[in-house]
């Protein structure tokens, strides 16, 4: 076979046979298709898609392309959750010791934040001395020991994706529905997921901005599932503005721990409860969705959720003392106020915009190489549908120089718009897609 | 500007702007855009194409990638003769020498052959000693004293055609007709033509198979020679059979000495006489194409054009002796025929394979960097419409090894089609474009 055959194919809209698709990831993990070649290759995709026949068969050459984990040393289903991407989203800090409270078996790899959108090993990573870097023999005796792990994704899992997704990212070649479908599901197949629920995000703040092609996206990513013989469902849930309140590290650390410890109600906490029940019935620990919801409120009320992310903190070497006092948590020098200059009521957020501020507090990383600053971050006041009066606050910005919290508050300053009319906000929930198998 | 913007918007199939433009091919020439952002913008265009506009701004923006040619010092109207590559396509060989003859200056830059097509320079270096590395200087010199030089494209002509030529080909890229139309006629541009003949070959030994497709490519082209203003004629010819006779390298300087000495009629002195017309008239030589092919006519009689090429051969090193010698060119040590198995008539040949048979003796280069043999090659016997008996000969084999003779014949046994109609083949012009400037 001849890559630029191949290439040749694609780019004439053509379907790619198994063994052409595997030949590509091949040479792309053994590095004998050059860069130019691969970009090549992934623009006629961007722009000529695949069938899900060519995104399964790229999907399962891209897990293979690295080792596959193997959890069966761990009884019981291994249930994984992925989210998108959103701004906010403090989901898995909270649902993952809440479900593994119930007995399901959390063994979740996380991504580090590039761009608007925040990474859940960042957050762990701003808990003083929290180690995220653990061997993949170490995770599987923590989990039959305390029945949770969260931890960076192992070098060698799907090598394929890292040299895919670096290229995408400066071949303006992301916007792909069956690259992002393949990237995922790829990564949850290699990890030994038994089940996946995934937290597919729609709007202003996500990569998929409006609903049909979140549509699409989860409709492949549960097909993917299915031929691989895992249930996968598909949570389409709303980021048109914010998830939770809290926007950075350790902020959002403590938005998580006010969830478990039942102070905390609102879009975050409902995501939680959603995307925690399907977890609970797909690990087979209810049969019933309701009685699932029941389980984790009641795991909330009587702290075990928050006992067990005690006991990961413990665990991964993390100082648990932050639980009780928040003060032990990283935070900034400056703080500023980003104030209305209207009254009347928030129409619409731009959320990436929000995600956007953050990085400029420090939160976040323009480039991969970029250091963190776990104590800044931004903090909402002002929701959609909230009213609001001239020099009322919209939000609190946290920042170690004041250069920064300008910079914040610039971007801030485009991000918000404010009419006359009250908005009702979106459901959180918009669509819920599952392959039943 | 961000190059993955400007990318990203070709991907979304929207118009570049000029200055996007300009700010691509400026990346590609002092490599500030790396190699794979570069072949997934040359992807994105493949696909999703150019408008008449961006393809002149990409032509301007790659012409002036390097130094720009000027001519001024030769006084009269230069104009540049451009083939889009064929087989047994030995014209300029002929036509320069016949129009300077004439007292049309020929200051002419040629490539050296890849893949199924030959090369100008290749044929050039098959006359001993022939030096087609001249520097600028001494070619204009050369042009003022004898009217005539055939040469090397300079180092510093169109650098960007170069990095995205050679990108192309190894991304699956070639076959996109603004990127074929920029690459000619940047070329043609920043070599100091103040007017321009293009050969559009058409057929199954082209790049352009198909006649709309031919139609499209000259239309492009004439339309950027109006915005540039270069009066530009696009002359469209078949290439479903090989050009001429000879495919090689001295038994195409043989062909085209046989042409000059009035010994040989056919397609190839057809092509020869209206590209030649066309010359004349577009260099002012004379208001009309009937007078100007008969001035080509007469300057074959009189042996004016066999001199000029005497001349020519005698300016650049070369041994003018093989004019009246054949045997002082190269040639090979082993020959063989290729027979008929049937009776019947030659119904159609496929000429890309024709070329790639000769690439086998020998005589072409599957690389670059492939070293050449220049007297091997192929000797058509019988053309399409020709009536052929079982063991006929179809076709002489020249090379330099068994082994080569035999991959040749390998080849040529699945180029041609014998059947019993007898065909008539197609007229050798298929349509003429003028801008008329």
């Amino acid at each position: 076979m001849i890559i630029t055959d191949i290439i040749a194919k694609k780019r004439n809209k053509l379907e790619l046979s198994t063994d052409e698709i595997n030949f590509f990831i091949k040479g792309v993990t053994d590095h004998s298709i050059k860069d130019y070649q691969i970009s090549a290759m992934l623009m006629a995709i961007c722009i000529n898609s695949l069938n899900k026949r060519e995104t399964y068969d790229l999907t399962m050459a891209m897990a293979k392309s690295g080792s596959m984990l193997d959890l069966s040393e761990i009884p019981s289903i291994k249930v994984d959750k992925h989210s998108t991407g959103g701004v906010a989203d403090a989901v898995t800090l909270a649902l993952a010791p809440l479900t593994a409270s119930l007995g399901l078996p959390i063994v979740k790899m996380s991504g580090k934040g590039l761009g608007h959108t925040g990474g859940t090993i960042d957050k762990l990573n701003s808990i003083p001395n929290f180690n995220t870097e653990i061997k993949i023999e170490k995770a599987i005796e923590q989990v039959k020991n305390i029945n949770i792990v969260l931890m960076e994704q192992t070098q060698d899992l799907v090598p394929a994706d890292k040299i895919l997704y670096n290229l995408r990212d400066v071949t303006a070649t992301v916007e792909s529905i069956p690259l992002i479908a393949s990237s995922i599901m790829s990564k949850k197949l290699a990890s030994g997921a038994d089940a996946i629920v995934l937290d597919v995000k729609c709007g202003s703040g996500a990569f998929i901005k409006d609903f049909d092609n979140a549509v699409k996206l989860s409709e492949i990513m549960i097909d993917i599932g299915k031929k691989a013989g895992k249930r996968t469902v598909a949570i389409i849930t709303d980021m048109n503005q914010p998830l939770g309140n809290s926007i950075g590290n350790s902020i959002e650390v403590v938005e998580a721990i006010e969830i478990l410890k039942g102070n905390i109600t609102g879009k975050l906490k409902d995501i939680i409860l959603v995307l925690g029940s399907y977890m609970l019935l797909l690990g087979n620990k209810t049969d019933n969705l309701d009685k699932a919801k029941l389980m984790l409120e009641e795991n909330i009320i009587n702290k075990k959720g928050l006992e067990k992310f005690r006991e990961l903190i413990d665990a991964q070497g993390g100082n648990s003392n932050i639980i009780d006092d928040y003060s032990l948590l990283p935070c900034c020098k400056y703080k500023a106020e980003f104030i209305s200059e209207y009254d009347g009521y928030i129409t619409s957020i731009d959320t990436s915009k929000i995600g956007a501020a953050c990085v400029e507090t420090g939160a976040g990383r323009h480039k991969k190489d970029d250091k963190i600053d776990y104590g800044s971050g931004i903090i909402l006041k002002k929701r959609i549908g909230d009213k609001i009066q001239k020099n009322e606050i919209i939000a609190e910005v946290f920042a170690s120089s004041k250069e920064k919290i300008e910079n914040a508050l610039s971007v801030l300053s485009t991000a918000f718009s404010i009419g006359n009319e009250k908005i009702i906000p979106s459901n959180i929930i918009l669509g819920i897609l599952d392959n039943k198998i």
